[in-house]
């Protein structure tokens, strides 16, 4: 039998614990460990019979680091580990950050004779394997990438820092081309006027640009949903020849989604030269288990 | 300025009509010439200018040819044109046969230092590329390749095989789950039974076990439309969670994608190490033209 690809989760939140189901469901990986900043204190109860620890370097024989920290401390942690001859995923998502990110953890990367995948995730990721296939295959024309129904955790966040809000969902609604709906629902502290922080939410840079609609209600939690979806679209030009349409739609758990595409780029990771690769990098072959011969009678 | 890629056009029927013009409006190729049986005898108004011979060898400076042949002369052109030490990319299109053609022209690929890129036309091809990427994001599930409606060369090959037929048009019509209903249209040739070539026809191994209905119409150049179309679904596990939902549609010009494809395949020859590969094992950024950077920041 080959052996399992050992892998470590970094970050435990909502992200973390779908990678773990994703690893326990892949026939090639063993779960080397759990980095989280309390460690073993107050383990949930999935993890028990698993190495929790605070530090990377605790853990014994990692491969492969699997990053389900806050998308800003993406790079300080998988500089750290690229350094420690472990190879890094992650799903870095401030898609104008993403050029850079891939230079400097480059670096790093074949510094240490190790590899990266960044912005792993559905988009930036899976999606942008097709919005790539797309440009390619129809080079003139418009792709216009349509999210949700589904909850914006930026948009969300963004709402929660706002003065008075308790508690906040920001849903992200597609009107086609592009454009996007914000319904936010808000929960607000007491003494604050609804009116004066629906002002304050729409004048915020995250929702300045978009049509905004503030909701209040009596229970966000009774709101919370983690399905998303994605309609991206292309019309363009093969060659010379007009008109050509091309749709791709999900309707997906966003971070069971997210969790699955981390373990899949962990396991493309193992088989890249040294450096940092986005997903459109990556022969999408590399994503699935076993030899290549086994699928390409298959898939192809 | 970079040197362009020069490539040769092999066959010069529907596909390499198309490849001409995905030529044309690329940014980075050049036409190195057509490889036509009749060499330039009668040679159609469009390939004035360009050299047209009946032999690769005759061209010079040629990086990458692009088979634009029936699919089962595929193979002994590669080899050949391999063996000059030129890349090769193709539409091979029998599925099953696949794996064995990577094989065959693997060997002589490597063994002159050269690329061999098969399948590359929209199913095998841009398909078989979606397809992998959602068995690896979903890996427990069923996906459906539902074509049409849209004409099926093969199919129509086989009518037209068919004693007393004298033109016939065989339409794909997808019924769901991956099951097609064939619609056929005929001309016959004088003294024929519409009722004994139907029932032939049925009985044909294309059609003997797809729903089949033989209309009979005055004329079937009236009927033909080179649109087709593909829808691709599937429902699958991401990790532990189940109903994940995937769709891709298309409505395309047949020929024209297919000749778009090859173009970009042809591009990203020049990009692999020796040996032969299927589209799922090129990275998809290869198929565009240009630095990976400039695509990174707009597509990821």
């Amino acid at each position: 039998m080959t052996k399992k690809i050992r892998a470590a989760i970094v970050g435990y939140g909502n992200i973390g614990h779908y990678v773990l189901q994703a690893l326990q469901a892949a026939p090639d990986f063993e779960v080397a460990g759990v980095v989280r900043r309390a460690g073993a204190e107050n383990c949930p109860e999935e993890l028990k019979g698993y190495a929790v620890v605070k530090k990377v370097s605790e853990l014994h024989d990692v491969d492969v680091a699997i990053l389900c920290t806050p998308t800003r401390k993406v790079e300080a942690y998988a500089k750290e580990i690229l350094a420690l001859g472990i190879h890094t995923v992650d799903s870095f998502d401030i898609h104008t950050q993403i050029p850079q990110l891939r230079k400097n953890l480059g670096e790093v990367a074949r510094q240490h004779n190790t590899v990266s995948i960044i912005s792993a995730g559905w988009d930036p990721g899976s999606d942008s394997v097709v919005r790539t296939l797309l440009e390619a295959i129809a080079p003139k024309g418009i792709t216009y990438t349509n999210f949700g129904p589904g909850m914006s955790m930026g948009h969300t966040v963004a709402v929660k820092a706002i003065e008075g809000v308790k508690a906040a969902l920001s849903m992200t609604i597609p009107t086609g081309t592009g454009i996007h709906r914000r319904m936010v629902y808000v929960e607000l502290n007491e003494g604050y006027e609804f009116d004066k922080v629906a002002a304050a939410i729409k004048a915020d840079p995250y929702f300045a640009h978009d049509e905004t609609h503030v909701n209040l209600v009596p229970s966000v939690d009774a709101l919370l949903d983690m399905g998303h979806g994605v309609n991206l679209t292309r019309k363009g030009v093969s060659g010379k020849t007009q008109n050509q349409l091309f749709e791709f739609n999900m309707r997906i758990n966003n971070p069971a989604l997210t969790g699955q595409v981390l373990v899949c780029v962990a396991r493309a990771a193992m088989r890249q030269q040294p450096g940092c690769y986005t997903m459109v990098e990556i022969p999408v072959i590399d994503l699935l288990p076993g030899e290549r011969d086994q699928w390409i009678g298959r898939l192809v």
